[in-house]
């Protein structure tokens, strides 16, 4: 027993956030998983909300060594989350890390935000790279979130994913996190993805040179009513766990089409 | 026959790119659907290649009409392919169009290469508001790129949309054109999106004050050796075409999970 104790190694813990390296919620992330391994940080140097899977190829970036996080090896990166990611694994670690977390997000991910979510891109960035990632995300787009609840759930969740045989090299977890007492949130769960997603509406103004612009505005809309969905998950109070994937083919269209198109 | 044809409405052909409204790809979308129904372009101002599903949240948007193709409503748009979607919806057509068709891309779009790419989110946001669509790239990556036998696909493909009954109002198909003669084109296949990705190294180099920057670069690599795969079928010169959705889940690691994550 103590000898593959001994044996074993530390894992490398890479992480990173679309909220940039200052905001609170990776600093929360930093805490709640010390001492499960070698921590890096590599984050954006400001915020990339909605950035998406964005990566950076008209110019070139930037890195920068900084002192933020106390023990902790800490780059700001002037890219995308998914320029953070590939930075860290080829010019900072040289390797792939045993695992990549993303976050704390100030805000929801769930249902159709993992789409536009930078938080969610990085994190499924390093699982193209057969790197094991989780994307966090809390409830509370204030910058004075109150992460203590979700620093509790990060721990257990990140614990469990490096406990024993890594089920898929490819696992990708995007997790939400009601922003309520600790005391309210009933559990874990396990979903699916709900389609729910911002109905748009452009707010249309005038510059003061009479000019028109517009802002991306939208309401929230939960377009079914399962309860297997995270959406549902986290209106009850669970903490949503939905693995995600980055084969995006539709294989019951691809069946659909082989039948109906004759080509 | 005639009544039925009479009062069969004309569709609406949204047409949107991520190399910008003046890349000749789109020119070539736009001449190559002509006549299939009411066209009108809303594309960025700029190149946005590598956007992913990049969203402007930060800041406000401009739209600009400009006269660049003879008989179709177009605007020029300073956001990214995706904001194009959403602002031609909400604020050029105020109605959703028929088809929404992306390209055609200066550049390969297969395998990976669907979640970095502009031309594919858009397209993908379209398919989440519910409209059908496109998005069509040519393996030639060249300003001065050949995009005649592309053409020939392309109004191929969007006829097969637009006949009959749509087979999903969610359906979002990835179309990539191999850039050889029409002649060697062996055909249409329907496939699946290939784990064939980018292996990034990035070169790095010192700015005239000695500080280094970094420049992303990579070798694409095709990772397995499916014959149902988009890139198979484009080495083997046919026209491929994904259909692609939005529902992340891996619903295969979520089965796993709920039985080996006891929660």
């Amino acid at each position: 027993m103590a000898k593959s104790a001994k044996t074993k190694e530390i894992p490398t813990i890479l992480i990173t956030n679309d909220d940039s390296v200052s905001a609170p919620g990776i600093k929360a992330l930093v805490e709640a998983v010390k001492g499960l391994g070698r921590i890096v940080v590599v984050a954006p140097d400001k915020p990339q909300s909605g950035m998406g899977h964005a990566i950076t190829i008209g110019h070139p970036l930037r890195l920068q060594k900084v002192h933020l996080f106390e023990g902790v090896e800490t780059y700001s990166c002037s890219g995308t989350p998914v320029d953070c990611v590939k930075l860290a694994v080829d010019v900072v670690l040289h390797k792939k890390p045993t695992i990549c977390l993303s976050g704390i997000n100030h805000g929801a991910n769930h249902s159709i935000n993992v789409i536009y979510s930078g938080t969610m891109s990085a994190a499924l960035e390093a699982s193209i790279e057969s790197i094991p990632s989780i994307g966090f995300s809390l409830l509370d787009y204030s910058i004075d979130a109150d992460f203590s609840g979700a620093k509790k759930y990060v721990r257990i969740i990140v614990e469990k994913m490096l406990a024993g045989k890594p089920l898929d090299k490819h696992l990708c977890l995007n997790v939400n996190i009601p922003a309520v007492d600790e005391k309210l949130i009933k559990g874990i769960k396990i979903c699916r993805q709900a389609y729910a997603k911002y109905e748009e509406k452009f707010d249309q103004r005038k510059d003061p040179h009479g000019k028109k612009y517009y802002w991306l505005t939208g309401e929230f809309k939960n377009l079914e009513s399962g309860k297997d969905t995270d959406s549902w998950a986290l209106k009850h109070n669970y903490v949503s766990v939905v693995p995600v994937q980055f084969d995006l083919t539709h294989y019951g269209l691809k069946k659909t089409l082989e039948t109906k198109w004759k080509l």
